[in-house]
């Protein structure tokens, strides 16, 4: 069986979590606690050596890391990948801005506040330009769809999703971006989640 | 024909041409000067929302961008991508590891070094510490084998070693990481690069 090793406060750890439970696939889920050092322990280490959750370790015993790579190699059968080659593609683009142009702030964003207490003048300034105009290239790439890449709910709603959601935690205001917001709760729906907030 | 608008100083656009060239494929390349503000034109923004650079247009019109989405798009029936799952897997874990931990330090700290003509002390403490963490991943994830991925020249050699190979102008030593130095001249005999320096 499948084991995933996982901070459930984490939009990374989510995405694997709502993949697994969308696809009715068995799996064992061990936390992490990422932020008393869970995932710098020699045993972390020993699976990923990168120390980042989640990481998975597949029914052959043998591990995987990066959230986006799990996705990809666990729905690879599935119709949440395109079979269009141009939407597979947009998908990747999606994939890799989520995790070089999203979560890098947000995520951050999200820690400080929620996790260090930090007021929303204490989180730096370049950190929350940056997420705010990832939102805004969010709402425009909704301008004219359901869902980002093709015509269908792909892996790329699940892992924008994740960081998305949570944007006010980071101390984000979602207000002025209706197509967005719409969006959270049609992949919430899709994925059988409660709003988050 | 495909057109690919890059800045041949940036590792994520050369990543791109060196997979064409080693496919052997016909395009058309289009000088970006990312430094002058080239990806952040009206015109560019069109093809591109995140004004990144790599873009490419497809031959029938369609934009593409991120790197690796374009590396993973370009090379879909090559043997550059790994036939076996877990090392396909494995592949995509080096792609996004490569996004996320590697190119925001190694590029940053070059970018500031190289272009903006700071010094190895003002370089920020945390952009150095993460990317010599970086290198010394790399170093210990090649201890065992040839490529990354496999065991054969796959896209994640082609994507890591982009800014692994620039990473003396970022003020980072490699003498003391052997293999990863042997890893960086084979994937450029590979491809057939004369070495970076």
């Amino acid at each position: 069986m499948l084991t995933v090793y996982g901070d459930i406060r984490s939009g990374n750890c989510l995405k694997v979590k709502w993949l697994l439970d969308w696809q009715g696939m068995d799996y064992r889920w061990i936390e992490v606690d990422i932020m008393s050092g869970g995932s710098r322990t020699p045993e972390f280490l020993a699976l990923n050596p990168a120390g980042q959750a989640p990481t998975v370790v597949l029914a052959d015993g043998r591990p995987l890391a990066q959230s986006n790579a799990i996705l990809l190699h666990l729905a690879q059968t599935s119709p949440l990948i395109p079979s269009d080659a141009y939407d597979r593609a947009r998908m990747l683009e999606w994939l890799f801005w989520e995790q070089y142009s999203h979560e890098p702030y947000v995520a951050v964003a999200r820690f400080q506040r929620l996790y260090l207490g930090k007021t929303a003048g204490e989180v730096e300034a370049r950190v929350m330009e940056r997420e705010d105009a990832a939102l805004n290239r969010l709402e425009a790439g909704l301008a004219d769809r359901d869902w980002l890449a093709g015509e269908a709910f792909s892996l790329a709603d699940i892992a924008l999703v994740a960081y998305s959601r949570m944007a006010a935690d980071g101390g984000f205001d979602l207000s002025g971006r209706p197509r967005l917001r719409a969006w959270i709760a049609r992949v919430e729906a899709a994925l059988g989640l409660d709003p988050y907030d």
